[in-house]
């Protein structure tokens, strides 16, 4: 086995209410071409796009508690507001970051609000709604278009404990198995193995990260080897990758 | 750009004393081929053997702060105290499992200490006592062999904070710019990335990670196409992926 890495050239700008599947689609179409088995990696930024999740800090009128949280972050107060309205929770603050819980239950960075790659200056993009939901619809319009079954990951890149740098992970998926579970199966010895469970959606969206150039508009890569995790359903998606924080002796 | 990702079939199971670079080098040479440019990702497991980091449980007398831990953990005695050895300090406890800070640096569960894919029941696998430098000593016999500049991963899967299941990372590199850092660089669309530093490094271990199935013999995985992370020398290593406990929010 082994597997390919091509980025999808030719997505043009992504703006609010574009279909960002059919643009992905006449890309593919363009370029590499998609395969059954094929997994697509789209970046969240292009999807929060398409989806209207692109917020202008001018139309934010932040609230007491984020003004508040504001100063003791010395971060834009419209940010905080944001951010807040985004999170479940704010589980650390300080060096002029907030980690929160996402709606979708990530612990990331500015609850995924970001500033960059984004058009104009003073606005910033935010996660998508519901992220799983949008690998669905990609994946649905991408597999009627081609006549074939692919795999969808939404990705964004998150920063991590103990680690330096971020790592794209997959905020959304569809039609892949997100993890392989190996608890239970015998090693190449014969040996139960205890602790294999690999979160293979966010070692996907790691592969398709390292040949993008974050200056680089190519918002969408093509990996072709990994049919053996894609379904022929849409499955649980990345939610089955979110840790509950009772479990996490990591956290 | 584009990158492929392929098995370097033929490794034979790996002992202590084996001269583990040879056996890479072979494998290569018969298998797939290597070229500058070429990253190779061999895991830890078969490094450590190879460098007699192999220990057997009934060789190991626990001490009384050992016994006391595996009570509380519920673990074996043995195993616990060859944690405590292999680690600065333990992190957290709990559910079976410690995490523990490696003297590498590295926060991870059992200090990485591994009883899956070891040949012999009774007996477990410890990291590399300094992982950076056997990847510094496989590239340069690679080198050598091959007359090009490859650079090396020496890799292992880590369980992460807030997320379900294992991703591989780097735990030693040579040759390679472990990050790629685009802080202060423009973005597509001009503006100054403040936050995106990339762990290329533990990305492209996890790229390695999805053609490998957990039961198979498949210890080294060649990825081409990443010739601008690779570096003429054997550069800071994966001790660059550590981040201190001072900076670090996430932990």
């Amino acid at each position: 086995m082994s597997i390919t890495v091509h980025p999808v050239p030719g997505i043009p700008e992504v703006r609010a209410g574009d279909d960002v599947a059919a643009q992905i689609i006449a890309a593919a179409q363009a370029g590499p071409g998609l395969e059954g088995g094929d997994l697509l990696v789209v970046t969240q930024k292009i999807v929060s796009k398409a989806e209207g999740r692109v917020v202008s800090l001018n139309d934010v009128s932040p609230s007491p508690a984020a003004e508040k949280l504001a100063a003791e972050t010395e971060k834009d107060a419209r940010l905080v507001e944001l951010i807040l309205r985004e999170s479940r929770g704010v589980v650390r603050m300080g060096h002029g970051v907030m980690i929160t819980e996402t709606r979708h239950g990530f612990i990331c960075a500015n609850a995924g609000v970001d500033a960059s790659n984004v058009e104009r200056t003073g606005t910033v993009c935010l996660l998508p709604l519901d992220s799983d939901a949008s690998a669905q619809r990609i994946r649905e319009r991408v597999n009627a278009a081609f006549g074939v079954g692919c795999a969808v990951i939404v990705s964004d890149s998150f920063g991590r404990a103990w680690r330096m740098g971020q790592a794209e992970i997959a905020v959304g998926c569809a039609g892949l198995a997100p993890t392989e579970d190996w608890r239970g199966l015998p090693d190449a010895h014969g040996r139960t193995l205890h602790a294999t469970h690999i979160a293979i959606a966010d070692e996907a969206a790691s592969a398709a990260d390292v040949v993008r150039g974050k200056d680089s508009r190519e918002p969408a890569v093509r990996l072709r080897g990994l049919e053996r995790h894609v379904l022929d359903h849409d499955g649980p998606g990345a939610a089955a990758l979110v840790r509950a924080a009772a479990d996490d002796l990591f956290a």
